[in-house]
């Protein structure tokens, strides 16, 4: 794919320094913008040079983004094929098959796989390419066949939902591009089963990140009431039953969603130990306060409320104002778990408002874990700061 | 022991606002210390109030200490006798025996355990009390007496060693309290079995903290060639074996340390598979690289080298050479966990440090893990951003 290349250049006020360290990305003020650079096709791959025309990377580039170009290997004189898909996906995979012994995990994780802007996540023998960046739109069906013949999975779904595809001009669509696909598929983590619906859910259908924070919250579930609020397919609240608890309760606003999780629990054989409530977590949260509810363990693990740097302040009231609600229905002695999928609100800040939360409702606290997305999320050193996820374990006093 | 207490009372210019939030520590420039004050006897109680002399909470008060003053508990009322520490106390060993099925952990982790200044290990039935705060120096016999009847433990050891009873003007003394004590205590953790001399040992004898760091470790060990710098009685390298290295070395400066790891090695029946070598980690490290020996998974542990502030930038130094020794070390898609113990050296700059040592070594890098220490070392929110350990591994590319 990548015989005759372009050439692009940085200006001098670019950083090169940091591309030759392995940061991924170059914004669209540090390149040179002529016309030729204007004209290349989204997605396309270059060559990039220093502002002295030293060769830096090879690169793909796409005009219509922020994000204006991205290594794709250090070595500029890489070529893109089939062999260069297959190794990035053979080292990704052996990361993967050294974690787990089971094919359910995130195989790709973009920049920090060598796979800009690509997130592929496995379940069994299907796998869900998220083609977040123009290349792997235009490639795909190379890094469909590439997949195929690393791991060996029979079906592949591209899911193109989501904000990233927006930032890359990139058009929504969710389609299975080799192989069938039937119904939702079991999905086994921490010795609960949940049920992933590949083609409709949210993002691939499952979340891996939190796998190890289900495992601590797991760990203290024996003989446990747990209340698991913003409760998707039942990701902690599966895992709790997994790990003994007497009664789960899962809260959340979309139907199908609580109903993946009732045929998770059922496929545990815990259907009797779970329940759903459908509805505003912060109404329900108010309503149980109401009826004097108390749990031994309350999670909450809510959408993004703080998305974007515009969105912070909001965004940690909101992470308060969960964190106050949820402590009340906390039994004297019992553990709150809180969660944030926030780039912007970071630990500190998101572990302050936790916090006030906890003693805006009249309770103290010690933090027993501070956890974050599992190791089949991995990071680039420099790009660390912006690790996403972020989940607290309080436990309150009696 | 608290009939008739005196009153101390916060300046004009002190937080009482953080301290009804739950901050345990009142600074000498807080506190009005008049010649009454100043006379107090070091570890003695009182209580204490704001500026405006409303009551705020009972503290015990050490005018030797740069922390004047302690919170006890936040009810000014509070008695603190046999009842008060053998609720404390009941507390804490109610969050280890949710956390652990066997009987050894951290029990105490001091001010976040309602105990400040008191640091407790448990090593089955044995218990070292680090009575680092005048206060438990001189209730010593009724917090080893709440001690035996709240846990059970046959035997209580005094170690008076570390930094922090010289900040509260505290003399060094280990000696056993309860009980007998013979030999080194075999700790059983994550399926390795670790060699605690509780008497001579560095700390209270073993490093509990490391637990889930060990635990990540061990998890990508089988079939390794594991190297653990800096290994003490052998934390990273024992729980390695336990996860099926084919085998691992031992680098310590202490001969001592290393004979314990041998002796750990030898009862879980690993001593074939184990070795060990004497020396500076850094020299020893120079050294195998010049043999050209190669690792699947290296590991740093090192002593803190930023204990303090004024010693931040020279430990950032030694922790980026810790890194970029180790990184030569490592094996094409191989694993390096890099650790700090330095307070002062936060999460972002030692992976900054590691990351640059890294990157002199000639080598990528991504993150697959960030840990720190385990569930029974919890912290107050308010004392939160102080958490010491940091672990981090990377995976290097190949």
């Amino acid at each position: 794919m990548t015989d005759t290349l372009p050439t692009v250049r940085l200006r001098p006020n670019a950083e090169a320094r940091a591309i030759r360290h392995g940061f991924p990305w170059i914004y669209a003020d540090e390149l040179v913008t002529d016309r030729r650079t204007r004209a290349l096709a989204p997605g396309s791959f270059a060559r990039i040079e220093d502002a002295e025309r030293q060769p830096l990377a090879l690169v793909t580039v796409n005009p219509a983004s922020k994000i204006i170009a991205r290594v794709m290997d250090p070595d500029p004189g890489a070529v893109i094929g089939p062999d260069w898909l297959a190794a990035r996906l053979s080292c990704a995979l052996a990361l993967r098959e050294r974690l787990y012994d089971a094919p359910f995990y995130r195989l790709v994780h973009a920049e920090a796989d060598g796979l800009p802007g690509v997130v592929i996540d496995r379940f069994g023998e299907t796998a869900v390419i998220q083609p977040n960046a123009a290349w792997a739109e235009t490639h795909l069906d190379a890094l469909a066949e590439a997949l195929v013949s690393v791991t060996g999975v029979a079906t592949v779904v591209k899911n193109g939902t989501g904000r990233a595809r927006g930032l890359e001009g990139l058009a929504e669509e969710t389609v299975v591009l080799r192989g069938t696909l039937e119904g939702p598929v079991p999905v086994p983590m921490n010795g609960a089963v949940y049920m992933a619906d590949l083609m409709g859910g949210q993002k691939t259908g499952l979340f891996y990140d939190q796998r190890p924070n289900h495992a601590f919250v797991q760990g203290l579930a024996r003989g446990a009431r747990v209340l698991d609020v913003f409760s998707h397919v039942g990701g902690f609240a599966l895992a709790a039953l997994a790990g003994g608890a007497v009664h789960a309760l899962a809260v959340d606003g979309s139907a199908p969603a609580l109903a993946l999780a009732e045929q998770g629990a059922a496929a545990m054989g815990a259907a009797e130990r779970f329940q759903t409530r459908r509805g505003d977590a912060f109404d329900v949260m108010a309503a149980l306060a109401a009826e004097g509810a108390r749990f031994d363990m309350v999670i909450c693990d809510p959408p993004a409320f703080a998305p974007s740097k515009q969105a912070l302040e909001a965004g940690l009231r909101a992470y308060e104002r969960v964190a106050r609600l949820a402590a009340v229905l906390v039994a004297p002695g019992g553990f709150l778990c809180l969660c944030s999928c926030s780039h912007a609100a970071d630990l500190t800040r998101f572990r302050t408002a936790s916090a006030r939360g906890i003693g805006k409702a009249g309770r103290r606290s010690q933090i027993v874990f501070t956890g974050f997305a599992g190791p089949d999320h991995p990071v680039l050193p420099q790009l660390a700061e912006s690790g996403y996820l972020k989940a607290l374990v309080f436990r309150l006093a009696p």
